[in-house]
């Protein structure tokens, strides 16, 4: 079990039933948690091999070239794999400061406090202005 | 559809059809990734109102009171949702300094090398001295 299209680490992994890994994305340097994305096999070879992040965008049901549109690619550092094997830990170089789609520079900016979430981030670019139509 | 067991923050997670949320435990401090797990809605209250990760085993069935076993408590320091309000991150001070059953800091200690899975974290602990039957 072993090709180019599927090398034997790509095996290693437990993949759900629908084919698919959790990936936690980390942002080098600051150690800053910027996403969660879900991989297939086919995203994760192409992560590997060209070196810039793609996942499997469950609700578009396709491969997603992160920054594509937005042209916030996601440089990789490391890729690991947990201890089930069953989740992969991206470090990445996050171009332009910003991951999330709502122009933050990172998707967890709702915290927890005395019972309500509240939002302590700054949007730091308008999506309008990230995403062209 | 407020209620002390379920109060109105509870409701803004959006639960898979499981009624389960994906959980990334992250070190307060050192920022590193720590674990991967699922929580409830019991698991996420329980965490909340104790300030301990209390997560849900979904190969046992039941809620996994972290560090019950170990004594490796994961004291919480924030709790944070994402921008889809479907992925937590938990902010925490790991008791111990052993996130990993394998008895290792955390759980990514195994890194993508050149077509290769290496392991390069050690054995903090040996897992028979963590765990007694």
């Amino acid at each position: 079990m072993n090709s180019p299209d599927q090398p034997a680490w790509l095996h290693k992994v437990q993949w759900t039933a629908e084919g698919l890994v959790p990936v936690i994305a980390q942002e080098y340097g600051s150690g800053k948690v910027l996403m969660f994305a879900w991989m297939n096999r086919e995203a994760l070879k192409l992560t590997a091999d060209t070196g810039t992040a793609v996942y499997w965008s469950r609700s578009r049901n396709k491969l997603w070239h992160k920054g594509e549109e937005s042209g916030h690619v996601q440089k990789v550092h490391e890729i690991r794999l947990d201890c089930d094997e069953d989740v992969l830990l991206l470090t990445v170089e996050q171009v332009g400061g910003i991951a999330c789609h709502t122009g933050r520079h990172n998707c967890f900016f709702q915290k927890l406090n005395q019972g309500e979430w509240v939002t302590d981030q700054p949007v730091l670019k308008d999506p309008k202005e990230i995403y062209h139509e």
